[in-house]
């Protein structure tokens, strides 16, 4: 993957590949490792990209990043964890080509014009093959990392998975390789015409929000709301 | 699309196909119309799947739906946007195999045991071949919805797309035909052994959340919040 129209990969920062230049705002792309990072792990929901009988599908799923690699997960039965364990028949090792997209959307943009309305956003595209992972050691970090993804401490405060139930997930796991972030931020970008307009022109801020835990219904009384819960993360 | 191996197509229900029909939690599937469509109409950011030189590309983009289409729509110089327009090799017509998918998170799901730990989400994903709109009286339709699929009210509260920023668009469109919504709701759903191990366990619930509103630099002292910024939407 070092091959590419772009410069050549420092310790910093991927490689840049044609599929990971865009065609448009290129002053969006970035190819920081950090910045990468960072976009991923404020996260845990994915969209998996992947072809079936030669068609793009596109699925949420919750991933995790460890150091460079992205772990998914899913039942066994589940049909692209199945081909991502199975040769293709047009390659010589195992695998699924994916793309593992992660978006976070941070502020509607309102030009005064609608040609500039934008968003605000925090992308990552990550391309590859992702192949089965079956260390067991591998596994269960990938398991326990996709559960505190979602919330820091709680891997070690539920029962982990017995033999049956690891039997029954399989985990996946793609190299962060060919990989590019994409960035908005700051307000409109009006026509210097249109300034004089009369249409209120500015951001409006968006960001998710965690509401108040709802115990379930047979949750034993007196149960202490654990930390991770509360304040919200 | 009507052949497949689910029940016949109704009027309130897209035709279940193979594509369509999921190999896992079939009881969290529905093809109802009404509710794709109320799944689709709470966002405006989906993810847009396609194929590259045969490897299958995710990107995150704007949408909006107007009867039993979704519109996207972007610059005419980008990759998949010219795509869409131009006849594929092996198809006779022009157009563009897509998967289009939306995604909503609304609950953060903590079982006893990490294997039972689940997202409340609402999910709708739509295949098919996605076409350039060339009809000027349906291109301004879908900018205008894009435009108030993210601040209903805003397409008519800023300047419309001029002659050269229409020309610099390109509008896709995909028929909503090949659908399917998945929704997951409620608490967890632990082994009955596990009840009465120690752990918190319920759902904490997750939204979007909007801001104050920022005003650009350059906004005119005293120009007024429009009313659909505030409250928030």
């Amino acid at each position: 993957m070092s091959t590419g129209p772009g410069p050549a990969p420092s310790p910093g920062s991927y490689a840049v590949t044609g599929r990971t230049l865009p065609t448009r705002n290129q002053e969006r792309a970035s190819y920081d490792r950090a910045l990468v990072h960072a976009i991923l792990d404020a996260g845990y929901v994915c969209h998996l990209g992947f072809l079936r009988d030669g068609a793009p599908v596109v699925l949420p799923t919750l991933y995790a990043r460890i150091g460079e690699r992205l772990y998914l997960h899913g039942s066994t039965g589940s049909r692209p964890l199945r081909e991502a364990g199975r040769p293709e028949p047009s390659r010589s090792e195992p695998g699924m080509p994916v793309c593992v997209t992660v978006t976070h959307v941070d502020g509607l943009v309102l030009a005064r014009s609608a040609f500039h309305h934008s968003l605000n956003y925090r992308s990552v595209v990550a391309h590859g093959t992702a192949r089965q992972v079956t260390d067991p050691q591998e596994r269960e970090a990938a398991l326990d990392a996709l559960v505190d993804g979602v919330l820091p401490g709680r891997a070690a405060d539920c029962r982990p998975a017995n033999t049956k139930e690891l039997a029954a997930t399989a985990v996946i796991a793609l190299d962060l390789d060919e990989v590019s972030a994409k960035v908005r931020t700051g307000g409109p970008d009006d026509e210097p015409e249109d300034t004089s307009l009369p249409y209120w022109t500015g951001v409006l801020p968006v960001s998710t929000a965690y509401g108040t835990p709802v115990p379930a219904d047979d949750l034993a009384p007196g149960t202490a709301v654990p930390g991770y819960l509360e304040p919200a993360p």
